[in-house]
């Protein structure tokens, strides 16, 4: 039974899949860059909002002290209405469901004269959880004037978690009408200090965990968010990190300092050169296809199907961003 | 009751994987190189059964243009009992079984006078479509003349049939009379596009996906090959993932060029030299066994049982591919 | 059922986890170098129990010859009351489950004078095998003197036991009163002789499995004890395999000659510089905590709860191993 459900539900995924991959679509919403500042720093939050990040998450989490929490809800209701976040997506990221802030802030951000466009809920271990936050914020929403879907970011943090990946992910994938889940992000130092392991500039040391994640959540049709590059003064090193997860097939990456934007952007976009042999290689494939050839060799490679879609799907990003 | 099944399964494994790796046993199949030809183009796949592949596959699938599938299908029906495929093993890879194709590819099959010595499944997601491949082929074997059993190869290309793997691979382990599955592929363009990675010539970006399909595959004791390497005019870089490929425990490749076929021959064969030393390794290991010792020095390393075991290995497959 | 069950013993997990890594607890062994050596050479138990090695092995497995099984066990158990092993905690290795020597290994070790501290059981592939172990030993301890609870070191080897770890693993959380579960170990010659592969000195053949190994491992509270460096002659590349697996998140590793015990205790410490490192992020952030803020800037890197963990753990390993 469970596997049938299962199975039901990843055959939707492919339909999800093409809609949501395709430029044809209004509100395909690019997630390069997402930066987070501590909800009880006015002047961040504030400068975040005017910034080009592609989202800025007000946080209530890791980054507020304990003592905080309570003045940094009531904070993050009193700015929603009053800032402008320009083409950035406004996220607000509770506390963790297992703790007993999670419920105030839900409830906090319902109580805002405006909604953020989406909640970003963290450390997720079990499908459970979700199946609360759920039925939370369908409650809420009812009487909420805002009757738009809020779009929901999730965050994997831990081993137990990245073990529960596949049940987590089908039940994102249950349709439900005023929730949207588009994308997971990896608490790469969470999970770091879970497994007791040090840091490296090449990160070699996460290499099972970003894959793994990765193919879960792609494998699901939803966008992944990688690690942080802690260092913010070392640019060069976070454009080497950045290029490594998009190679991988992260869609973006969490940034901590609003001088990390730009390069991630960039990392995350495809170059003008990739974007010129994309498209002679389309333009080459659907000639061929007309002759009622299949594989061809293009540039000295043999193409087929798979590697005319990748070059598709480079076409689709960089319509999206423009 | 699920998991007592899928244990009685694996306590056949070790048996199958005995058998399997002995080189006592007649019917072992190295496949070290698997050449793909378009199943449509005449001269190409002449020429491929006379080349030194261990395995020819005819393909009706990526390879093939829409608008020729049926072409395709005819064209191998009367090929197969024309060519003489030499010490090559004929393959004829169907269209994906979600396809409205695949009933057809296998049914032309059967109608040919000559059957190949495998199918070729592609894009296998969920250990239903199995199964109903099973049946499909068990039925039109019945009435056919040649009552040996026919070698299914199967191909893991998305994420989802990567999570699903395992259940695939008993699947494939529950005996049947007149199908024996020896070999799973790893698509990995079709798998780098689902996830939206890019194509690195470390193929860092596949590790994951690569290693993870060797445990699955190599653990249920069937034979692992690698990815295509793209780039058929470099040798070098394609003896390169080779030689790579194999010491990750893969057993053969795929490839898209007949300038291909020495390498990859070659990279999947042991060396004279690593032969020599596997030769001594087991005979010295005979000898301490005598004197009752198990782990033992031998030029300069402490030796155990797997390392025997991997020696041994090597000498079985250097005496099936001479 | 089983899904809630197994959440349950998650949760549990979280508690252990916090009591084991604390400091404040009496009975933590650290596992940084685990020795083996062959149960029947006295000289080499004579002389292993007098040095500096945190665990030390006394083998009836692997490294003793099918013809010597008996006499190993006699030997050992005549030896464990003599031997004084100083700092180092003494450990069995009984033969695999599935083999007929297991259950006699086992009355064996019981019918000593002296039980060793710590049992290690190899080559387990399905929780069944744990069952049947837990009670055979519940048993023999109900008679034996000694009963304070004897830790248990479990050992993966192949595929199968990769798979099934999870199950393994919550089989292992099981409250016990008379066995205490405290760590895994990865034996990586089986694994890569069961998957075909070749070592090689960057180990990257063995990424993916001792990822994988300890994601499951650490996520479970327990230690990770990581491969062996076969060339003992080789210092230089012990110590960089060992600084490999320290920072993937390996707690220890398994050592087969005493010339690797220094170099391995060593990489498995935190160094001076980290230990002041940890010293002055962890006294940073209390005085960050009282002042409101939560994340903050530390010599040029944003500081979280989990760089906080991180900084906490290195100071409670530091104290266990003065």
């Amino acid at each position: 039974m469970a596997a049938n459900l299962s199975l039901s539900i990843l055959k939707k995924v492919a339909q999800v899949k093409i809609i949501r991959y395709s430029s044809s679509i209004a509100g395909f919403k690019p997630r390069r860059s997402l930066l987070y500042v501590p909800g009880d720093e006015n002047k961040k939050v504030q400068k975040a909002s005017g910034l080009d990040a592609d989202v800025v998450v007000l946080d209530c989490e890791d980054g507020v002290a304990q003592s905080k929490k309570a003045e940094c809800r009531d904070n993050i209701c009193r700015l929603l209405p009053t800032l402008d976040f320009g083409r950035s997506e406004s996220a607000v990221r509770i506390n963790s469901i297992d703790t007993e802030y999670a419920a105030e802030d839900i409830k906090a951000v319902f109580s805002s004269e405006a909604l953020p466009k989406a909640l970003m809920v963290p450390k997720i271990e079990e499908r459970d959880q979700l199946v609360w936050f759920k039925s939370k914020v369908n409650d809420l929403m009812k009487n909420h004037t805002d009757q738009s879907p809020l779009k929901v970011i999730c965050q994997t943090e831990t081993p137990i978690g990245m073990m529960n990946l596949r049940g987590i992910l089908e039940e994102c994938l249950i349709p439900d009408e005023k929730l949207q889940f588009e994308a997971f992000v990896f608490g790469s130092d969470d999970f770091l200090a879970s497994i007791g392991g040090t840091r490296t500039e090449s990160a070699i040391e996460l290499l099972f965990a970003r894959q793994n994640f990765i193919m879960h959540v792609k494998g699901f049709g939803l966008q992944a968010i990688d690690m942080v590059y802690i260092n913010f003064k070392d640019q060069e090193g976070l454009a080497r990190q950045s290029s490594d997860g998009a190679k991988m097939g992260f869609t973006g990456k969490q940034i901590i300092h609003p001088a990390q934007i730009d390069v991630v952007n960039k990392a995350f976009a495809p170059t003008e050169e990739r974007i010129d042999y994309a498209e002679r290689l389309v333009k080459a494939f659907d000639a061929h296809q007309l002759t009622g050839k299949g594989a061809f060799a293009f540039e000295g490679n043999m193409i087929d199907m798979p590697t005319v879609l990748q070059a598709q799907n480079i076409l689709n990003l960089a319509k999206a961003i423009v």
